[in-house]
């Protein structure tokens, strides 16, 4: 059985929700970050990153949101999370997704994580200061070039769409309106009344 | 027929090998940072993230570098740069080329484009000051965890072995010692010795 490590506010939750809508068999553990449990020695065994999520799955463990939901997808055809034989259409998932991962949380990291790219507590706070900016710049993007709507990738609801969701869920945190961006605010409420959605953010509160 | 928009120094090289060693028909538009030509409408046009690499294909334009690769390795099924239908081996080599992008790429990008994060001269030198040290972090961890060896996957040679030579060519301009992680360095080397990375190397030295 699928095991997934997560913590709440975290992508974690892109996963925790294509497992639900998967209808996959799964277990979570909450890694609490509070008591820095991430980087205790039982947890870097299973991720060396120091980071969630972690999938242990009964071939090996997997990490990083855009491979772990690829690996979702395509483990669990009949959800039809990812269209099945068609490289062109699942590399363009993978690039929406790599998007989110390497530009979109890379912004909004720079808010809660800056001591990761300066030591200099002035640095630190000048990044901070231009998060609702590029968290902006980059929900912008989406709004008006890569969001096709009603889903992320049209019709289908692929695994992009608890992805975005995921990410959107930041945005009054980064100081950024979500109602400036109507399609991705509308995807978000649509995203919230979903079953497996409701689901997973009442266990992951706990 | 493929074209890929590169240019020089960038991480679109990954997806320039990959296509050489795919032996795919392609060609290639080189686009010149020094002039802003990925900022240029004709180009946003192509890319609206005025970024490069981008992949015109037949059927549609692909982004980021991990979607572009895979999309490359799926579909030249008989490069074998990726393992066919075996959804965890392939989450493997996404899992590994997606902390190329958004976690080593990034780490790197903080030396010259502090500016994407903060508008403070005095930060932006912070964040150059730090890139050593997640840089050499960020080659512990593949170094001693995550390269199987001989090539990133092991024995066969994957689309993650040219996005690795890719980014540790950065090594040096971003003051880390290559020969601190034997593994990687020997693998840069032998990358350096193969003919479609010679090729690729030469055409774009231009």
């Amino acid at each position: 059985m699928i095991k997934l490590y997560f913590a709440t506010g975290t992508c974690a939750l892109a996963s925790h929700i294509a497992l639900e809508e998967a209808g996959a068999e799964y277990s979570t553990v909450r890694i609490n970050f509070a008591t820095h449990e991430q980087r205790s020695p039982e947890y870097l065994a299973i991720n060396p990153k120091g980071r969630v999520p972690s999938l242990v799955t009964d071939k090996g463990i997997l990490t990083e949101t855009p491979a772990m939901l690829a690996y979702i997808a395509q483990s669990h055809p009949k959800a039809k999370l990812a269209p099945p034989d068609d490289p062109f259409r699942f590399a363009e998932i993978q690039a929406f997704n790599s998007y989110l991962c390497s530009t979109v949380h890379v912004a909004h990291a720079h808010r809660p994580r800056g001591n990761r790219w300066a030591d200099d507590p002035a640095a630190i706070e000048a990044m901070k200061k231009k998060v609702p900016e590029t968290m902006a710049a980059c929900f912008e993007l989406i709004e008006s070039k890569m969001m096709k709507g009603p889903w992320v990738m049209g019709d289908s609801y692929t695994i992009c769409d608890p992805y975005l969701f995921t990410i959107a869920q930041w945005l009054e945190g980064d100081s950024v309106d979500p109602a400036r961006f109507p399609k991705v605010h509308d995807h978000r409420n649509r995203m919230a009344e979903r079953p497996a959605v409701r689901k997973v953010l009442a266990a992951e509160k706990g």
